[in-house]
């Protein structure tokens, strides 16, 4: 007979209210099954989102919600608050095809108050709610929960500036795992690393402890009286972070992420204050499931597993991923090439970038969630007569554009920029789509960019990019390749050079990057209806190849084809190309329309978006009509 | 009769090795004297400038150039070392069409490092750089000299963080002007204002000159030892700031900005350390020119003035500038709607905020320079019910496309987007022509885009923004307004509705902002060819008036006229709808070309781009041949 759960009389974080701290506890304890029993079948963000279950089961249940507002960074951690905020049930469709998104998101929930997804936007948020109670004279709280690794991001930095000076009434709650001081990326992270080997809890909590002594029952009520109090504050939780106090902002010594009571009691404390503070948090990621706890970099981000190893569950994938191909591309390179360095902004597994790493530590750079940073000393290192490659993920490179244009492109220099999980991503969602690199590169003079079809051409693109004076990138897709045999060594692509894939003379179909293999397929399909198409991989979205496009001119009918927005990409150059030649041939733009794709099997967003092989062909007959 | 300078008998830096600190002080004299002798006629970036003088002089003296590399944040203030650096002829053409740039600029002298312009960015080369001759084995000195406004950018804080972890070889001298503090911006400069109040000159002198008489003449020799010495030297020059020590930064006393041999005495020990160090140095803009020290604000960045009293040499202004009319408008829809807030970073003059900033100062918020924060904050304002503008120039908006992106679109978050300076802006040359503005926020979903053609437009198209729901943006240029009567009160504009100015059947120009002008006054040269033409005001970059497209299309030639870069520009989305419309109408996108643009007049580099009115009667008459 199963014992009924109390998780699953909570509807609501004001359920928690009622609840004593050892139930409180045993709630996080289930809440931590859940999330192992819900990843194990979809996938997720298993390790960090453990992590961070007593911390929001202990500040949830002393906060009146939605009316108090809990800002999460990243938001990977939040699952615990989904299931805490009326979506236990739902919570079983986390980043699948038309369920919950892995990250929080305000469509989803009244409880959720950014689309989170992009590291260290948080406090900026949170200094504008503060700032909008203040005007509005209201009294909710705001709290924002945000890692270490995110802390380092300029961003978060100057929000701390910001609400340091303004002194705005909001809670930092610091999710430090002590992983990060191993991975070694940032003097902050040491920064911290210090403070926790200088202070043990047991010091934090009995100067607390003390202190609630000595206030007694009305220590909470003298503490909210106000300003004066903050230096009551600071005195209690000894010692602290200079750098945080050279900010203006109070911090606590460390504190046990996964002491509900403790985290209580501090919290209930600080959130009575009136000016910035931040409690430093000390959890373990995967804290609860044992696999997680052992490797948590494998449970940052993972498939479907079997609970009872930890092992992944994988389909048996046919072909090597654009990112692994990548990796050995480069480390490839820097073997032939000894002015080759790599630069990555905390993702070095993301990136493909581990065998660099192993192989030439000295010059692998791993700057942290810091991509302007990345993106500046590249510039940097170029002035200083090295070929940098900065690789990131399409999305994460939206951090740098202005680094890009100014630093790099305007001075010319070689920098290239190796774009991961370009196009659309899958379950990760709208926030992690990269499907407007091909337009924030392409309106940059002195810019190149390449599109690489499949993985053979992604190592002839790079050595290409590292061969070309001058800034370049290249995007390539998350996922599997198509199994291209790859070359003993990749040739340099003639510039502005495409190729054609299979001749057609009723339609030109020009594609680029991944969707050359649907073109392939639509003009598969198309034969059957008596209509030839031409098939043109184009390979560079910058610059465009004018003649080949003068030759698709020639045809009935122009259709450009790529995997990502139409506003102002490939296909829209493709059409003032076009236009200056004075040619007057039927053309249409297909790519991501103007809206915010959703999460989802790949295959499953291509079809609804029209840019499978069959909605392909779809358009052309209509458009041939 | 004229007594011979020293600056005349400087071609390098080389050249200072020989002089004694009482003749570079001399020589900082001249220098002085030869900066006001030009801005006076070229106007620039004075205040700064002058402040920085002596710091130029003293480390410029020490180094081997340019083989030691000297990274000028934002640059502005390196006229100095223009003057140092083989550039004393040249310098008379400062910031002129084809003259010298008014920031360092690669392309102009072996002796500058990075095309500066955009704050923050010089430690991120400077990280690379040191970086780079790590790898090298080399051993040239890296140099960044940036000031209090600009450490205060997140980016600049990602380096400080990367460099104190690696312990990078390079030295951060801060141009600390006493100013920041009352302005007020950034708890980090609160915190230089406690040291500076904290630490008084003559004791960092003192204690420096008791461990010199200590150490004798051996003291240099003794500290290259190398990495232990680091730690004298940081007992040497006490106090330190806690916050860059805890970021593993040592951190000198501050030193008098304006006394030569203080300078090169701190100098020439922190340039034999084998860390990252920083040397706090105290000076005040303007120094050296009465009429800039009582007023640097006046003197930031100025047009011609007279040198005996420092008053402005203006030209007669017919009309008011789009930024006074921005200000006054935005305070206007301020006291009508008590949810309207202002946000500027670091730009409350240059925005035209300053009305609003009087009238309204609990709705006024700066920033600083951190446009992260500050679009990142508006979306937190938005979700706390209020109406944010932010009020950016176009060029600095890049460094916010992500946060424009994820935090404010994403969620549909009522955030106005007020980009000043749009398109191109004349002297300060290609680090400040805002022209990407148009793509990266059309190619974003959910964003609206109004490009008002002239004042009373603006006026429209801000209380548009503010009553529509969502995000949207609005470009206008710098300088001068056309001189349109502005509305009593502005009215809401019909959202994607363009007006047609001028009826014409021969030839469509479809035409964005300030380019209407251009198209009215090009109409009126092609109608004396017998060539009549349409000139529609499009209003809206997005979404676009696909009626009055459709409309153009049945003339002979669509031409589109945009002030910003063609790829991916409005021009390219009008041919996007002509393809989807199915028109085969011959069409031409006019705008910038392919290439960064370089300083002077607008209207000289209009003509350059062929986008004045001539320019664009030249290319429809071709176009019809």
């Amino acid at each position: 007979m199963d014992v009924p759960r109390i998780l699953d009389a909570i509807n609501s974080p004001a359920d928690l209210k009622v609840l004593t701290n050892e139930e409180l506890a045993i709630l996080a304890s289930e809440i931590r099954q859940e999330i192992v029993a819900t990843t194990s079948v979809t996938g997720g963000h298993v390790a960090s989102s453990l992590g961070a279950v007593d911390i929001i089961v202990a500040l949830e249940s002393l906060l009146d919600m939605p009316r108090d507002r809990v800002v999460f960074d990243v938001g990977h951690q939040s699952y615990a608050h989904k299931l805490l905020t009326g979506r236990r049930e739902a919570f079983k469709t986390l980043r699948t095809y038309g369920g919950i998104s892995g990250f929080t998101k305000p469509t989803e929930s009244v409880y959720d108050v950014h689309f989170s997804g992009h590291a260290s936007d948080s406090l900026s948020i949170a200094t504008g709610l503060a700032k909008a109670r203040q005007l509005k004279g209201t009294h909710e709280k705001v709290v924002a929960v945000i890692g270490d690794a995110s802390l380092a991001g300029g961003m978060a930095f100057e929000a701390l500036n910001y609400m340091g000076n303004e002194q705005l009434p909001l809670v930092i709650i610091l999710n430090d795992n002590e992983m990060s001081i191993s991975r070694n990326v940032g003097a902050l992270m040491k920064h911290l690393g210090n403070i926790r080997a200088n202070n043990h809890y047991r010091e934090a909590r009995e100067s607390l402890q003390e202190a609630m002594e000595a206030g007694g029952p009305v220590t909470r009520g003298f503490l909210s009286l106000g300003k004066n109090m903050k230096e009551s504050l600071k005195q209690m939780v000894i010692p602290h972070s200079m750098l945080f106090e050279a900010l203006g902002i109070v911090c606590t010594a460390p504190i046990d992420g996964h002491n509900i009571a403790e985290l209580r009691d501090i919290l209930s404390l600080v959130l009575e204050m009136d000016g910035p503070a931040l409690v430093h948090v000390v959890t373990r990621k995967g804290e609860g499931y044992e696999p997680a706890r052992r490797d948590p970099e494998a449970f940052h981000g993972t498939g479907p597993y079997d609970i009872a190893t930890g092992n992944a569950i994988k389909k048996a994938a046919k072909h090597p991923t654009y990112t692994e191909v990548f990796g050995a591309a480069l480390a490839d390179e820097a073997a032939h090439d000894a002015d080759v360095v790599a630069i990555t902004a905390a993702m070095t597994g993301g990136t493909g970038l581990k065998t660099f790493a192993a192989e030439f530590p000295e010059r692998f750079v791993d700057v942290g969630i810091a991509e302007e940073q990345a993106v500046g000393m590249a510039a940097g290192l170029a002035a200083g007569g090295k070929k940098p490659v900065a690789a990131l993920y399409s999305t994460f490179m939206q951090r740098a554009v202005d680094q890009m244009i100014i630093d790099c492109a305007l001075p010319d220099a070689n920098v290239v920029f190796a774009l991961d999980r370009a196009g659309l991503v899958g379950d990760d969602g709208p926030t992690h789509h990269g499907v407007f690199d091909m337009v924030y590169m392409r309106m940059v003079p002195h810019m190149r960019m390449l599109a690489p079809s499949d993985e053979a051409e992604l190592a002839c693109a790079l050595h290409t990019a590292l061969a070309l004076p001058g800034p370049v990138a290249l995007r390539y897709p998350r996922g599997e390749a198509e199994g291209a045999v790859l070359p003993d060594r990749p040739e340099v692509l003639e510039v502005g050079k495409s190729r054609v894939v299979r001749a057609g003379d009723d339609v030109a179909l020009l594609a680029f990057g991944r969707m050359v293999g649907q073109a392939k397929k639509a003009a598969e399909l198309l034969t059957a209806d008596g209509i030839e198409c031409r098939v043109v991989d184009m390979r560079w979205v910058k610059p465009l190849d004018e003649e080949a496009i003068a030759e698709a001119a020639r045809t009935r009918l122009v259709v450009t084809l790529e995997e990502g927005v139409i506003s102002g990409g490939a296909g829209e150059g493709v059409l003032e190309v076009l236009a200056r030649q004075g040619a007057t041939v039927p053309a249409v733009a297909l790519g991501i329309p103007d809206q915010f794709v959703g999460q989802g099997p790949v295959s499953q967003l291509f079809a609804d978006l029209g840019l499978d092989a069959e909605g392909i062909a779809t358009t052309v007959r209509a458009r041939l009509k």
